[in-house]
């Protein structure tokens, strides 16, 4: 179920053709889950395209709305402007397991890693699926992650209690692997811009539809912690600036949930452009691009603005009630809204 | 008349007495007003304390929400942390005039400036208020910027079409100064965040108020422009690092309203506290200061969120319709929820 | 006299043909010096090209090495990555008159501002004269700011004493305006950077050459105060963020010389190249521009950090000793080297 | 060997007893070295108590001088300003592994992490060891990560190919471990700061002595790359925002050696005052801290620059010269010196 299909629309903005990240073309996305007693985690990858990312890198930025959190990669991401591997997200302490094996996949693509060329850069999110995983069992493993990666396909996106979604919590009610998107017209063509996020942020009792309704799980009322991780893609072409404005306009989509970015939720954005690749080996000293008239942008905004909200309430919508360690609970917001 | 007179609430913590930036205790507000012909400015001043400011620093930090303004003073109050004038609000084109205003004053008080010690640091925002205000006669003069300072008081705060509100506009409606506050205990004390606002931001037809309705002037949808200066007081003791991240929750609240920070507006917001005051003469090398225990900090973040949100439904509800420059007219939000 | 003039080289690049940011084509400079009884002032004008800039804007970025400084207009050049107006540098009370300057200049070319289409970013950097300038009397008028602007052209730039550089002081010595250039091959061609800097910084007896010598004057050692503002042009191809990275090198040619970025001194420098223009009425959604393989990235580094080292010297050894408000006396370094 | 062995002496402050980062009170160093076939690598720990770090943080923050690195845990110092526990540096590709090791050890001494209170930020820098180790080879180990935090101490740091720094180049000479500090007074105590290095930055050619001269192995000319990381402590009491700006300034001293922040090198800073612990189950709501009068910030600039300079030329003096991976070779700068 999607929060469309309970009525609930987020902005003015048209969808992609499927509503999901996977507008944007080439970008696949792949889910490994985890669940086994206590473990209800696992591993989502985010694909920017099917070729040799480390050696096709896409334009990238990212945007720390809140930082308590432990991703890793971004500071690469923003000096550099570039993406170089997949995108995984995990819960906390699977990060380290995870980079590790997308270093062991750049490295098996490109044998010169670390000797004729450079090193990588392993991009990894995360929230704390503490309440519902036993997160100390650190039970992320790298295969787990080549599964996500090898799962990974173009088109419809599973959502809700999958991959790295699978033990979330989101407004006290059960979160996890959501996605939107938005499209619209520049120079006469049509393009997109769509959204991925992991949702387990937002005290309960705070969250607010776009009706002005206010729905809250008959839990106690919490501190706003967890994180929420937003994937942002698009097919404009973009300068590094450029989506950098674009990427922080995630946030905006959170505040309009009822989301003050609470101390405790490390809330963290990345975005990319499949316009624009920088090839690894350029031998030209200068190259061309094309990058977005700004005067323009506040489409762009708009979109992430919009995709963002919806796609936090898809991830609720599709996500199923959810008892996990310790016989703690999660009801689904579907069944509050039925 | 307030949001509050037409039942309109921004979120569940309790207000400050006035309800109003004033509620931080010594904070002083002042406007001087100008409307001759096709002038329809102002001057807006916000003083921390009563004393001498240059030598009786506060605490300060900003944040740029988004960047497309002409705000002067922000890279040293990022650098140092501290305030040393009060902040004027005007027009765009009256920043230099009401810098030299506060350069100024402060000699006037302080007659060792820029020769036996450092310079001064005038802070100065501003939002553009052409489509009311022929902007280009740059008719801010310093003697405006005197008497704003000069009419600062505490207590109730006057708001709509006054001082640098005068001829702002907000999601098409007639916009200019709100205020609004929150309360809370920590160690069974009552503290503050209050926040004053100068709106003159969002696109027609993008309002939201917290119960779902939107609010449309019959207008053409123009692209969000214009800006918004948010200034948050408070008198809770905190690091710059813990004020800087309290500020930045003021860009939660103008989400909220259905802004996504558009290209156009210069979003900027100012903090500072009242707690402790950095005496420029200090004689010894070490001092002590107190600040919050970072795991009490939501209460701050919800609080800034939610006065930020008030305070601009306030400055439309107290702001009235106004025709200013070449015929152009806003109507009153107020009108428009009677 | 230049620092070559007495043997001193900064790094390994070759210097462009006037060893000037004027080496970058199309970029003006122009002086304008005020000198009457306790007033040692002025205002310095760079161009970066000779149309209308409001129209044509160039890519610029800036970097705060150490933020104790007044400069305005940084924040709409990192959000928009573009520079409408020139630059303007002056003393720390003439950055608000030098603005209306501006604002007053651009209307006048572009009659639409402020009514049909957006307001103006003024640029106004500055440093602290006061020791051998009366800076309270606050004598830079804006007929001062337009014979600055008058006077730029093309070609040999005056340095030492000259424009805003007239009462400055660094490392004890008489400072004021410097340049340099450095010049190297991109895919065959030749390509510059050039730096203007405004020297006020440093503390007496913390110079240091390149060849190991540590000048110093006598007089008292001081704290390092004062402040320093580079201005670098350059003609490469650049995405805002490249701009960025080649702009905040600067900072290592002022760490080359002795300096640690001190307290006091507000240390900032801007960057623009004259190889993209953004069109300020652009209709086409997307556009073209080219950037930098940004493996060759280390060729525009080197030349900032060389040129801004040999831009400070250069100010150094072509001003002239100077006694200012107060008695105030400041001798030449050109002198110690001889 | 030291660099003052050879008569080097960086700036004009008085070094701490040991000219160590453990001349801060309660700061430990502990290396694990690797050294089996190609494989030339290991871990070095910098503690900075012997207590419960996750219980008792340290205020902490971080400076990206230029972000090509692959560095974890900055995003949460910068957002919380604290650090939960040590510091480990390894090679590029030792991250996660070394990051996965610092959760368990942190799960070990603290049980409710993850369950009843929050998770763990695990900090971790690297350098690329490419040229003398088998980085493919992902040879470091938790069991590695342990063994250096056990081997942590008071007293004499072990200097040059030892721990992390076994398989790095600097300037084209062998590089590795260096460390350095600086003494001064406040309020009639002693206070320092220290330094510890990983160096593995700069061109061959480039490097610069204090005394001019221009030490160059006989090596190719290769682009800067490789990295640098610096860690700076300190025992005077500082606001978070104080602490930044302090460690900021290791970028010049880097500059000072001839880097200018190249391209390819992650060159990041972290630094830590031991002055202030922030109690992970503070009960009260606010807390007193003492931070340092501003005024008086430029003795830790300068004692920032400095040893951070001083202790890359110690790294330098104190690394043999090694043979390692496919037969490369680095020689060492102490061996030119003699």
């Amino acid at each position: 179920m999607n929060a469309r299909d309970f009525g609930i629309v987020c902005g003015i903005l048209p969808t992609g053709e499927k509503n999901a990240i996977t507008d944007v073309p080439g970008v696949r996305v792949g889910h490994h889950t985890i669940r086994e007693g206590d473990i209800n985690s696992g591993v989502t990858a985010v694909l920017p395209h099917a070729g040799n990312l480390y050696r096709k890198k896409v334009l990238a930025a990212s945007d720390v709305i809140n930082g308590f959190g432990k991703s890793t990669g971004l500071v690469q991401i923003d000096e550099l402007g570039t993406l170089e591997t997949p995108i995984l997200l995990t819960n906390t302490f699977g990060v380290g397991t995870c980079a590790n094996a997308l270093i062991r996949e750049a490295i098996a693509a490109n044998p010169d890693i670390g000797r004729q060329t450079a090193t990588v850069n392993p991009v990894v999110c995360e929230c704390n699926d503490g309440p519902l995983n036993d997160i100390q069992a650190m039970a992320v493993t790298e295969e787990h992650a080549r599964l996500a990666l090898a799962n990974a396909h173009e088109g419809a996106v599973e959502q809700g209690n999958v991959g790295a979604g699978t033990g979330m919590t989101c407004f006290g009610f059960k979160g996890g692997i959501g996605t939107s998107s938005r499209r619209f017209e520049l120079d006469g063509q049509t393009y997109h811009v769509g959204t991925l996020v992991l949702s387990n942020f937002g005290r309960a009792g705070d969250l607010m539809l776009p009706d002005g309704r206010q729905p809250s799980p008959r839990t106690a009322k919490e501190a706003e912690k967890g994180s929420v991780i937003i994937i942002l893609a698009t097919d404009v072409p973009l300068e590094h600036r450029q989506l950098k404005r674009v990427t922080r306009r995630c946030g905006a989509g959170l505040a309009r949930l009822g989301a003050f970015w609470g101390h405790g939720s490390g809330d963290i954005s990345i975005g990319f452009t499949t316009a624009t690749t920088i090839d690894h080996d350029e031998k030209s000293d200068l190259f061309s691009m094309r990058a977005l008239n700004e005067n323009r942008i506040d489409k762009l905004f708009r979109a992430a603005t919009e995709a963002t909200q919806e796609a936090v309430l898809n991830s609720m919508c599709a996500a199923e009630a959810m008892k996990g360690r310790a016989g703690n609970f999660r009801p689904s917001l579907a069944d509050w809204l039925r």
